[in-house]
């Protein structure tokens, strides 16, 4: 059992777009990440997934609109809602999803991370 | 699809030890609470629990010691473990755990809550 401190492991990594896997509990995962820049469009068609802003501004397009999120705030994007998560400038997140949540969902390309890093 | 702003929640109840649920996901809760002075030990038989401090400093004590967790730190507590959490000043907390997961765990006392609000 270790406390982990979230700014921490944000520090200790700077690439753009790969989750780490920071916690496990309940099969569900606690990934970190760091985004700048457009992702892909794509769903989850069994998970559904949080987004938490720990530091920066992350807007998820939905395809009926934009959802802006700031500092301390989140989202629960329900599973199978198309999303493109995107920021122009850089921002860390946290995420709460079941350990089978694969980062593009049901799209295979080259921002597609089957094994992601443990931090 | 709700943008939630965590500061928000925390500022709209001020009493202690009685979680309030702001989100679900994959059968899990987004739990959140304020908590000053010493809770109960107890443990839980099935469910793995993360604590997340959002402000204030918490105390989780585990039979072997305690442990000390500032903002923006988190712990899980693996099933079956039993723990007290405490604050000598109020702290304010996220809570990630299985919808199944009753605040006293093993005990049933006046901490004890059957029916969270939904806030």
């Amino acid at each position: 059992m270790k406390v982990i401190n979230i700014a921490e492991k944000l520090d200790s990594f700077s690439e753009h777009w790969k989750p780490k896997i920071i916690a496990e509990l309940n099969g569900q995962q606690i990934r970190i990440a760091k985004l700048k820049g457009e992702f892909v469009w794509h769903s989850h068609e069994n998970e559904d997934e949080m987004f938490l802003v720990i530091k920066g501004k992350l807007t998820i397009s939905f395809r009926d609109g934009d959802k802006a999120l700031n500092e301390g705030e989140f989202l629960v994007v329900p599973k199978g809602v198309e999303h493109k998560p995107s920021a122009e400038e850089e921002v860390s997140i946290m995420l709460f999803e079941p350990a089978s949540v694969l980062n593009t969902g049901n799209v295979n390309n080259d921002f597609t991370i089957k094994n992601l890093d443990r931090i």
